[in-house]
């Protein structure tokens, strides 16, 4: 295993120390690690909480400002926080108005999630983000897995609770934008673990996963290495079909990076996926490229596809400002 | 070799393809794919003007834009671009306050970028960036290499040619941040460079590349595989020497990764190299970590330290809005 790391037992702390001090005019991090909050709380507002286990890098940490969540509560690598981290992020973001949890559909963060939102009581709700087209149920989830789609659902409810919008409304909206994105993904290589020391899947020099999740779990198939036209086609065909798109509209189009992939590549699939789309009659009038919603170091990326309509664009236009994504201010 | 590309010979125009699509608010790119240029000129600045082979992106054409580069040259991978492609930048994009060229200091980039300086007469300058401490020479280059720090040139200059600031003014400044400037790299894994197909240099399971070139060159020597700590240690310690920096002053701490090396690792070493700043009684009072001068899909870092002082620190601090960089508005 090759990382930079000084001990497995020390790693999330450290990297959670260097990101809060890097970003300390955006972000603090609690004395006891449980959860990162913004360093300027905005009373009044509904607060938005999520996280999930680590090595998704920049989620969720990284998506804590104005305009999106309020505080993220990261687990071990590929583990699921626990209900006293989320508890205690809630207590130190709540300014009234309510919490609401954005929950990546994973049986454990699933289950760790309603214990916190049973302890907080009626201010608080939960969202479950489920945008994987690629498989029904998988290692760790029941239903489709929650992936990149996630970011987006942070980034319009992040955008909607900074304008005032109401918990029962919000929680609405959630629905609504979950039910408007859809993701696949293709795995080059696998991920590492690092307390297992070892890639989590074997992979030929020629082959490929499709479908795999951002845990590295099994995807539809496994396929031989192909052009990236062929791989952009058959993801963008199986989001399309299956968010039944029609003609004529408009879509946001992010091309995500799972760890170990270089944006040389990252702008070539976007090329190709947006000529994919294209094809299906989809115009990408909203654009996202890079390394958001990651697998640790594994090679591959995603796709994600949202149709936009006028509820969904402005609140993605809307200003944001956090340590991973920023525009508007 | 497991990359996402359609064919060698292609992978640049289409990657460049969905950049230009991807942010077609901010920039263009030449029908001929020449080069990258802002989509809103600001008229009678000073044209900033940068280049190099591919393979380290979102350096260059992830920096154009307000605040940073008025126009790059993109040559192949690890390739110079041509003096034509740098005369139809310059044509392009001066308004009449001239033309600074920002080169790297490899010899290709050097010579061609020298003979584009000639064409362009009077109204042209260039600088070169030779941050890297690691070596004294390398494959490519006479003198020191020029990395990750030929941003924080970009961005400084940038803004200083924002502002107003005369062509003659901006050598001399250039000259000033580049001293201030310095670099040093390590390499978990050999970048793979398309056209080769196989990784440039090889690398033993339990091995790393101390002082590594962005190109994969060899770098100070071959060691085994070390603590995060010690890998810090190490390169600052390096930096901090041939800089002469004295205690007590204020630095930009740069953590950069070579396109492979997941944000999880990048803010741990931030945190060990700010650790190790500390020690040698310098403050870090200006920070950014991500994956800005790559070396395709390499695994690895570099960490780049600037001496911050009253001329520098507002221009890094001023507005910037380009692809890969953005603050302030």
């Amino acid at each position: 295993m090759k990382k930079f790391i000084n001990r497995v037992d020390s790693l999330l702390h450290e990297s959670l120390s260097g990101f809060a001090h890097c970003h300390r005019d955006l972000v603090v991090l609690d004395s006891d690690y449980r959860f990162v909050r913004r360093a300027r709380a905005k009373p009044g507002k509904v607060a938005l909480i999520s996280g999930g286990g680590s090595g998704h890098e920049p989620l969720h940490a990284g998506f804590v400002g104005h305009g999106m969540l309020d505080a993220a509560c990261p687990g071990q690598v590929f583990t699921s926080p626990t209900p006293d981290q989320m508890l205690a992020a809630a207590d130190a973001v709540d300014s009234g108005a309510g919490v609401l949890f954005i929950v990546k559909n994973y049986e454990g963060d699933v289950m760790n999630f309603s214990m916190a939102a049973e302890m907080v009581g009626e201010r608080g709700a939960s969202l479950i983000t489920d945008d994987d087209v690629a498989v029904q149920r998988s290692t760790f989830s029941t239903g489709r897995r929650g992936v990149a789609g996630t970011m987006v659902v942070e980034k319009i409810l992040g955008a909607a609770a900074e304008r005032g919008d109401a918990l029962a409304d919000l929680q609405t909206l959630g629905v609504h934008v979950n039910a408007a994105t859809r993701s696949m993904g293709v795995a080059l290589t696998s991920c590492t673990v690092p307390a297992v020391g070892r890639p989590t899947f074997d992979l030929g020099d020629q082959e490929m996963e499709m479908g795999v999740g951002i845990h590295g779990e099994p995807g539809r198939r496994r396929v031989p290495l192909a052009p990236a036209d062929e791989i952009a086609a058959e993801i963008v065909r199986a989001i399309v079909d299956d968010l039944g798109a029609k003609a004529g509209r408009e879509v946001l189009l992010l091309v995500n990076g799972f760890g170990g992939t270089p944006l040389l590549e990252l702008y070539l699939m976007y090329d190709a996926a947006s000529r994919e789309l294209a094809k299906h009659g989809l115009m990408v009038s909203r654009s996202l490229v890079g390394n958001y919603v990651t697998s640790l170091d594994m090679a591959g990326c995603s796709i994600t596809v949202t149709l936009l309509d006028n509820g969904i664009t402005p609140l993605w236009d809307a200003p944001v400002h956090t340590a991973a994504l920023r525009w508007g201010m």
